[in-house]
């Protein structure tokens, strides 16, 4: 099995070592590739996302991803900027569905901004499409307005579009993710404003038929975001687009309070994977060691279950990553009274033992 | 002065009544006229904004809308739902400047979902540009994909698009509020990712210049979803495009757990304006006289302040608010042990009496 190591920039790197570390004494044989991507790779080779470092992402059969972002590289022109990495890998891979979990241990409820009757025992799932949308549509761009009421003036535009395909696999995907949980999908869309969500909305109710056993509903995305503040245990698996998708899912990690420690999965037809902290690069924090690791080790773990079919390996990272938790080990972000505070090392090292 | 008044569907009505019946007492001379919209005047004339209804609008001074919607209307085509009506009263008055107060007041501290440091004292107004972006942007609808890896799929599109005077109308409105604010104001766009949001980042940037005395700055929209989820207070005034404000400010409502209590304007730029809670037409409770009121009469107050130019009875009213909240009153949404539970009437009884 091969895996790439993109470690990528701030804490990547060494929250990726504990990652590594964890991986090498699970008794697997893999074979691994590590190579820059991000600024890192900005730097080395003058772009985000040489072709060198694509080349080994798409032979391998997974990518175990660290950050990607500084300061440093804020002033580039958009193209060469770190995230571009991202959106490229996701593109070149065909990485469709992506997997956000927003779960609370419940031995960190109280980092929640949430009262803990409202949180506690949190375990959302948030299904995302990840290759189409307003993030890739064409045609994009400035230009002259060619109509409405401001026609002749300077305009920035993009487009929003979803064929029924792309809509039917990623409700395919989470019609299965939710049989496997809850049984409960929620679809949120804007079909009362948007051709393309009430398209969407048609597409995924016909997609419904073929999974009787799970239960659908259809929420507008304002909503969405309301009733994840209000009531966040209500959802089970939820599924819909990129953009609203890159919103809802970091507003559902946050409620967890500790964003640090959900992993996300991001999957091609071929089940390969891309693998990331759904947290960034922290630039602010990076090398000095205390950056919390468990969102990559975790991420590792979500690789391991839905790449590598080596779901009893996934199970073992899981375990140990709880195990460490209730001994009350915590890195500053999820630190409170009463806990030990640990460095990134003495995390990893705490994992690699609870193994 | 010329206030046109629309009731709408559910609760929409008896919340109106109340605020009705607080405009009659200020003392003040209104010449008002009373017309449906949303199922209200589909009922009747068989469209949800007839062009009676609109002519109405166009001729006041201010409109003060309650709510649209029921579930008898669910299955209508899209063009003739409820909704349409706020899509077209937005549109053709050119009510570009949604102002959407987010206020936690002190007495209802209890029942946001957040923890009280989180929240209390909470006071954000988010700014939403009202008529742009992809709410309106053509061309739109279904087609065979015409391009990309699905190319003669059937697919749904829309347009999101800024033209610079929109950007510059809306981002001087929010900097002239963040001036009599905490002068602080937060500019949401999605820049790294969309070229009408990068333009917008750019144009906020150029009007900054006539605004030195308010500090801006700039954030994805993900990251805004996830500061408001943890640490909200740290928002003054927050200023955005049509669609992320639409799911943003929903957010910022719901973090005040009493969204029956926030009002909402929409401002054309001859101040003409469209007044109406921030909360929907709750069809399910709708003639049982227990929805709230106070969002209806707190949207005439705002009607009162930015349309009619009497500040000193919106002050009144506000006060009269306030004082029925201290003394317990409360409609079921909003109650808890130890308050007094009152019906819709009975709270605008007591908001008349108070002032
Ligand atoms: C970095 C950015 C382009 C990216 C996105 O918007 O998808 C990020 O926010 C994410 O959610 O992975
Ligand atoms: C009803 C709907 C069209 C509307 C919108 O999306 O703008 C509503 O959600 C709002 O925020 O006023």
């Amino acid at each position: 099995m091969k895996i790439a190591i993109l470690p990528g920039d701030g804490i990547g790197p060494e929250i990726m070592n504990q990652a590594v570390k964890v991986m090498n004494v699970l008794g697997e044989k893999f074979e691994t590739e590590t190579v820059p991507v991000g600024g890192a790779a900005y730097a080395a080779h003058g772009h985000p996302l040489p072709e060198s470092t694509l080349k080994v992402a798409k032979e391998a059969d997974a990518i175990l991803f660290g950050a990607v972002g500084d300061f440093k590289y804020d002033n580039l022109e958009r193209s060469l900027r770190p995230e571009q990495a991202i959106l490229g890998l996701r593109k070149h891979l065909s990485l469709f569905a992506n997997f956000r979990p927003a779960i609370l241990y419940p031995e960190l409820a109280g980092a929640s901004s949430l009262k803990p009757e409202i949180v506690s025992g949190l375990d959302i799932m948030i299904v995302r499409e990840l290759t189409g949308d307003i993030y890739f549509g064409q045609p994009r761009g400035m230009r002259e307005a060619p109509d409405g009421p401001f026609k002749g003036e300077r305009e920035g535009f993009d487009t929003m579009r979803y064929t029924e395909p792309e809509i039917r696999r990623i409700a395919h995907v989470a019609f299965q993710a939710a049989q496997k949980r809850g049984k409960r999908l929620t679809s949120v869309d804007k079909a009362n404003v948007l051709e393309t969500f009430q398209f969407w909305r048609d597409v995924v109710t016909d997609v419904h038929k073929e999974y009787p056993d799970v239960e659908l509903d259809h929420m507008y995305v304002d909503n969405a975001a309301m009733q994840l503040v209000r009531a966040p245990k209500k959802f089970d698996v939820v599924v819909t687009g990129n953009m609203f998708g890159d919103i809802l899912s970091d507003a559902a990690a946050m409620l967890t309070g500790s964003i640090g420690m959900l992993p996300s999965a991001s999957l091609n037809a071929k089940n390969q994977g891309l693998y990331e902290p759904s947290h960034g690069s922290a630039p602010d924090i990076a090398g000095k060691d205390m950056a919390n690791p468990l969102a990559q080790i975790l991420s590792l773990a979500m690789m391991l279950r839905y790449s590598l079919n080596k779901a009893e390996q996934a199970d073992r990272v899981e375990a140990a990553v709880k195990a460490v938790l209730k001994q009350g080990l915590r890195t500053p972000d999820i630190f409170e009274a009463g806990t030990t505070k640990v460095s990134t090392t003495q995390m990893g090292d705490a994992v690699v033992k609870a193994l």
